[in-house]
C-alpha cells in the first residue's frame, strides 16, 4: 500500500519510526516557520509537521499552500511532541510526524462546505454533496456501526444454522398491500416485473423446499408517499424457520438483542425479553409499540365517568365509549395553563380528540381544574384514587372512542415523557407485543383485512371462532418494540390448505383471485409444506435504535428525499426515447 | 420446537432416548406388519418404523397410506437396528426410531416429480415446480455451499477492515455499457431510475468519502439478451480500496482464493497465484482467461509459413497476418478424419476460420497430412520442431489474422482438452491476468471504446503515450481467473482529473456528456480523491466452479430463464392499468 501506517495507528512506541502516511487536510496552521497539518482518514488523525530542518523550503511552501481537504502523501520520522503540546484527546496527540517528504496526490477545490465545519449545512446541500457529507464523524460512525450490526446479525444466524438464500428482486406484481416499483419487461411486451416488498413469498416457498432456516438481509421497495422515516428502498433482517412456534423465533430474536446490545453498547440485557399482549399493550399504553422507557400507564376511570354530573364524561361513558387518563407525575408545576392549552390542541389537530380534561393535584391533596365544579368531591376522590395522585401532578384525561383514546393518550405519553426528560438517550428498552387480532375492519369497503398478511396462522385456541367471530381471532403475530418503535415483526404461518382457504373466505379472496396472485404458494402448500413462520427485523431502525439517531438518512450511505430523489446522482432522470421503445412505452404528460 | 432432534442427528449413543422428529417421507415400504418410512429433513435421514409393539393397528394404517413427500411429526424411542439392516451410507444408519406417535402435519397431494427420482425431468418443470426442485440433495447442497461462500467472504474481508455499505438498488441511468432495467417514477412523471449494472460509480464515492476499504455483496441487474450462463439480475463481491496499487488488490484476493480452497475443498492454493499480462496469455493461450489447467499452448510459425510454398501459410504471413497452432498429444489416433473435420467446420462456423491445416506425427517422425506435398521437408522439420512434435501428436493450425488466430486455437484448446480428459473436474487452478489495453477500437463506430470502463487508470509507464499512442497504453487492470472462466476483474482507478480529461477526450466523450452521465463522479473527483482500485468477483460463478457445476441456475435458489421469466412466479406479468396511469406510462403493442 502507499501507506505504511493509517493516521489513527501511530504511538509513543512508534517514535523514531519512518512512516508513510496518506490522507485528508483536515487543518492546517503556520507556525515558527513550519505548517501543521491535521492529517484525517477514517482510522484518526495525526499531527504532521513539515518544517526545518527536515523539510526545506519549497516543501514547506508547497505545504502552506495545500488547500483543505486534498488528499497528500508524508514520508517523515515519528516524533514526540513537545511539551505542552500532547494532545489528550486524539490517541495519536503524543506524536506528530515530521515531513521530509510532501505529495499532493490530489489537490481539492474549494468545497461547498467541509466535513470538519461547526455549523452542519442545510440537508439538501448534504445530500447533493454525500461524498463531502459522509466523511463527517458521525456519518463514518454511523456507517461503520451499521456495517457491524449487520455483522453481528449475520454471524448470530450463522452460529444457528441458517442459510443464506437470496432471493430475486425482479418478481411479480402483487396488487395486495402498498404500492409496488414496476420494471417494464423488453423481452415480453407489455409485462412487467415488480420489485419485492419483501420477500416474504420466496421465504415460505424455501420453507416448504426444505430448507428449514433461512436469512437474508434483503433490500425491499415500496412506492409510498414518504414519511420522515421511510425510504423507497430499506433493508430488512428477514428470516424464516420450519417447525417452529412464536415462542422459539421470539427467543432466537431475544438472543439476538441481547447479542447486539453487548456487542455495540456494552449492555447486558436480561432474558427473555418481556411480552406483553397486543390488548395489553393498547389498554396499558395505547400503542401496539408501546414506550416502557417511562411509566405513565393509562387509567380507565369510564365507571367513575358514568357517575359524575360533567356532561362530556357522562355523556361519553353512556355512549358506550372511554374516559381514560394518565398521570403525569410531579408535573403541574411544569406545565403552564398556555402550554396545557396548546397540548389540548395538538390532541385535537392530531389524534382527533374533542378536548383534553385535566387536573393538577394541589398541596393538600385536592384536585384542581377549569372542570373541577362539575365533580362531586367524592368522584374527584375516586379519579385522584384510580390515578395515584400525588401534590403536584397532573392527571389528563381523554373522553372518546377506544381509538381516539389510545392514539391520544398515547402520544401524549410519548410527547411529554420526552419534555419531561423521563428517559436518557442511553436507555434501551426491549420486549414484545403478542397476539394480535387477525382481522381488521376496513371502514371504506366494509369488509376484513388481514392485519399482517393474509399467511399468518391464528391461535390454535380460536381456530373454532374463525368462521364465525373473526373479530374475536388473534394471530401468531409478535412484534419487536425497542423504545417505542417497531423494530421488527413476524407470525407464524399457516401451513394446511383448508385454513387458508377459511381466511381467503373471510378476506374476500376469492378463488380466482388467490390463484392469481399467490398461486405458485398456494401450490407450494398442498406438497407437503412443514409449520413454518418468521420475522423481519429493520435493519435501518436497528442502526438508527442503536446508534440513537432520529433521522433514518443518516444510517443511510445514499438515501433518497422524501421526493424519492437522489440529490447527488438525480435520479430518477430521463431516457432515451429509443429505451422507452425498446421497452415498448410511451411516457403520458402529467395531467395538469 | 416441534422437534426434538432433526433427521441427521441420531446415533448409536442415543439409543433409548425418547424423541420427536418432523420431515418429509422420502419412500416408504410395508415389511412384517410394519410401515417403515425413511423421513428426510435438510440435516438427513432417519428411518423411523411404525409398527407393533409400540404401534397400533389404526396408526400403522394411517402411516401406512401417507403420501410420500408429506410432512409428518412422531415420536417415539431410538432403537438398535437388527443385525444386518443397518446403513452404512446413512450417518444414522445404526439407529431406527421406533414410533409411538404419528402425525401428518400436511398430506401432500401427488407431486409432478419427486426430488428422489431417479431421472431429472426438464428444466422448465423443475423451475416451474421450484420448491420440489429445491429440496434434491444436489440442490440443497448448491445452497448451502453459496450461502458458505458467501459467508467466508463476508468473514474475510470484515477481517481485513472492510465495511460494508449498501449502495441504492433505484439509481440513475447511465447509457454507457450494457442495457439498463428502467423503473418509472410516480412522483417525477416521464422520468426513471435504473438498477445499477455495478456499483461502480458509489463504490468510487464511498473512496472519495474517506471509507478507506468498502466491501458488498451486490445484486446487479443488465437486460441484455442471455446467454446460457447469463442471468438479468447477478450478484457480485464488490469491492474497493483506497491507497492501493494492483498489487495489493492482487494480494488480498489471492487470500481469499485460498482461505475458500481450504475450507471448502480443503485444498492448499499456493500464494501468490501465477499472474501472466494480456499479450502473453493471448500470445501463449488465445484469450484473456486461459485454462491453465492443461497446456497446449499457441506456438507461432508464421516465419517458417513464410518460407513454404503452401499458399494459405505463405498468403497469410506475406499479408502481415498469423499462422499459429497448437500440438494435441498423443492424439492422432483419437481423432478420424472425419472427427478432424467436423473440428474444421467447426473453427469456420464458431470462430470464422477460413479452414483449419493438420498434421500428424507418424511412427517414423514424419509428419503425415493431406495437405503435406505442399511443403518442404525442411520446413515440415521446422514445423514438427517448433511444436515439439512426436509420435502420435495432432499438429493443429490456423492462418488468419491475430483475432481469428487466438479465438479459434482458444476454443480448439478448450474443446479437445475436454474431449481428451485432459484435467480432472477437482483441478482448481487460479491466476491472474493483468495489463489489458486500456482501448479497443470499435470498428463499426471507428472510435476508442474503454475495454475496461472510462475510469481506469493506465500504468503510470503508459501515461507519456496516452495523448500520441493510446492503443499501445496498457491499464491497471486485473481480471482473476479461475478454471478457464474469468471469476472477478478490477481496475486500478483514475484519480487525476487531467488524466480522466485525457481519456474522455480519447473516448470521444464530451464535456456535457461526461457531466450528463456521471458528473457527480467527476465532481467528487474534484474534492480530495484518493488514489483507489477495486475489483468484482462474481458469486454466481464462484459457486459454480468450488461446486464443479456447469448451469448458473444450479446455484441460483429462483433463477430466470434465457427469456428471463420466472417459471415459478410466472414473472414479469400484466398489470393493472391503474398501475400504469400512475406511473405515467402507456404500453404499446409490438410490431407484428
Amino acid at each position: 500500500m502507499l501507506r505504511t501506517h493509517n493516521c489513527g495507528q501511530l504511538r509513543k512506541s512508534d517514535v523514531g519510526t519512518e512512516v508513510t502516511l496518506c490522507g485528508w487536510v483536515e487543518s492546517k496552521r503556520d507556525h515558527g516557520g513550519a505548517v501543521f497539518i491535521d492529517l484525517r482518514d477514517r482510522y484518526g488523525i495525526t499531527q504532521v509537521v513539515i518544517g526545518p530542518p527536515e523539510a526545506d523550503k519549497s516543501l514547506i511552501d508547497q505545504a502552506g499552500h495545500v488547500p483543505a481537504e486534498s488528499v497528500i502523501l508524508i514520508r517523515g520520522k515519528v516524533s514526540d511532541r513537545l511539551e505542552g503540546k500532547t494532545n489528550e484527546k486524539l490517541p495519536t496527540g503524543e506524536i506528530e510526524v515530521r515531513s521530509e517528504h510532501f505529495e499532493i496526490l490530489n489537490a481539492a477545490a474549494t468545497p461547498p462546505f467541509t466535513p470538519g465545519q461547526a455549523e452542519l449545512p442545510g440537508e439538501d446541500l448534504r445530500l447533493k454533496y454525500r461524498f463531502l457529507d459522509l466523511r463527517r464523524t458521525e456519518m463514518q460512525r454511523a456507517m461503520v456501526l451499521r456495517s457491524r450490526i449487520v455483522k453481528i446479525m449475520r454471524d448470530y444466524f450463522a452460529q444457528h444454522d441458517f442459510i443464506d438464500v437470496e432471493t430475486p428482486i425482479l418478481g411479480r406484481s402483487t396488487p395486495e398491500g402498498a404500492r409496488d416499483y414496476l420494471v417494464p419487461s423488453r423481452v415480453h411486451p407489455g409485462e412487467f416485473y415488480a420489485l419485492p416488498q419483501s420477500p416474504q413469498l420466496y421465504k415460505q416457498i424455501l420453507m416448504v423446499a426444505g430448507f428449514d432456516r433461512y436469512v437474508q438481509v434483503a433490500k425491499c421497495f415500496r412506492d409510498e408517499d414518504l414519511r420522515a422515516d421511510r425510504q423507497p428502498e430499506f433493508t430488512q433482517l428477514d428470516l424464516e424457520m420450519s417447525f417452529v412456534d412464536a415462542d422459539d423465533i421470539m427467543s432466537l430474536i431475544d438472543g439476538l438483542v441481547a447479542a447486539t446490545a453487548k456487542e455495540v453498547l456494552g449492555k447486558d440485557i436480561a432474558l427473555p425479553l418481556p411480552r406483553m399482549t397486543y390488548e395489553e399493550a393498547m389498554r396499558r399504553f395505547g400503542s401496539d409499540a408501546p414506550d416502557l422507557r417511562f411509566g405513565m400507564e393509562i387509567v380507565d376511570v369510564t365507571d367513575v365517568a358514568k357517575k359524575t354530573e360533567f356532561r362530556v364524561f357522562r355523556g361519553t361513558a353512556d355512549a358506550g365509549k372511554f374516559v381514560r387518563g394518565i398521570n403525569v407525575k410531579n408535573a403541574a408545576d411544569k406545565y403552564s395553563r398556555r402550554q396545557i392549552d396548546e397540548l389540548t390542541s395538538w390532541v385535537q389537530n392530531d389524534f382527533g380528540a374533542k378536548g383534553l380534561a385535566w387536573f393538577r393535584v394541589e398541596e393538600d391533596g385536592s384536585l384542581w381544574s377549569p372542570i373541577a365544579k362539575n365533580f362531586d368531591a367524592e368522584h374527584l376522590a375516586e379519579i385522584k384514587e384510580k390515578l395515584d395522585g400525588q401534590p403536584n401532578d397532573l392527571l389528563m384525561f381523554l373522553a372518546d372512542t377506544w381509538d381516539v383514546t389510545c392514539r391520544g393518550l398515547s402520544g401524549l405519553r410519548k410527547r411529554m415523557a420526552v419534555e419531561l426528560e423521563l428517559f436518557s438517550p442511553n436507555d434501551l428498552n426491549c420486549s414484545w407485543v403478542t397476539e394480535f387480532p387477525m382481522f381488521e375492519r376496513d371502514e371504506e369497503s366494509d369488509r376484513y383485512v388481514a392485519m399482517h398478511h393474509p399467511f399468518t396462522a391464528p391461535l390454535a385456541d380460536d381456530l373454532p371462532r374463525l368462521k364465525d367471530q373473526p373479530e374475536k381471532c388473534h394471530a401468531q403475530a409478535y412484534d419487536l418494540v425497542i423504545n417505542g418503535s417497531e423494530a421488527g415483526g413476524g407470525t407464524i404461518r399457516i401451513h394446511d390448505p383448508g385454513v387458508q382457504q377459511q381466511v381467503f373466505d373471510l378476506l374476500g379472496i376469492d378463488e380466482e383471485t388467490a390463484k392469481d396472485r399467490f398461486g405458485f404458494l398456494l401450490d407450494a402448500l398442498k406438497y407437503g409444506a412443514p409449520p413454518h413462520g418468521g420475522i423481519a427485523l429493520g435493519v435501518d431502525r436497528w442502526v438508527m435504535l442503536f446508534a440513537g439517531l432520529e433521522n433514518i438518512r443518516e444510517v443511510i450511505a445514499f438515501p433518497k428525499t422524501q421526493k424519492a430523489s437522489d440529490l447527488m446522482t438525480e435520479a430518477p432522470g430521463e431516457v432515451d426515447s429509443q429505451q422507452l421503445e425498446e421497452l415498448h412505452l410511451r411516457t403520458i404528460k402529467a395531467k395538469s
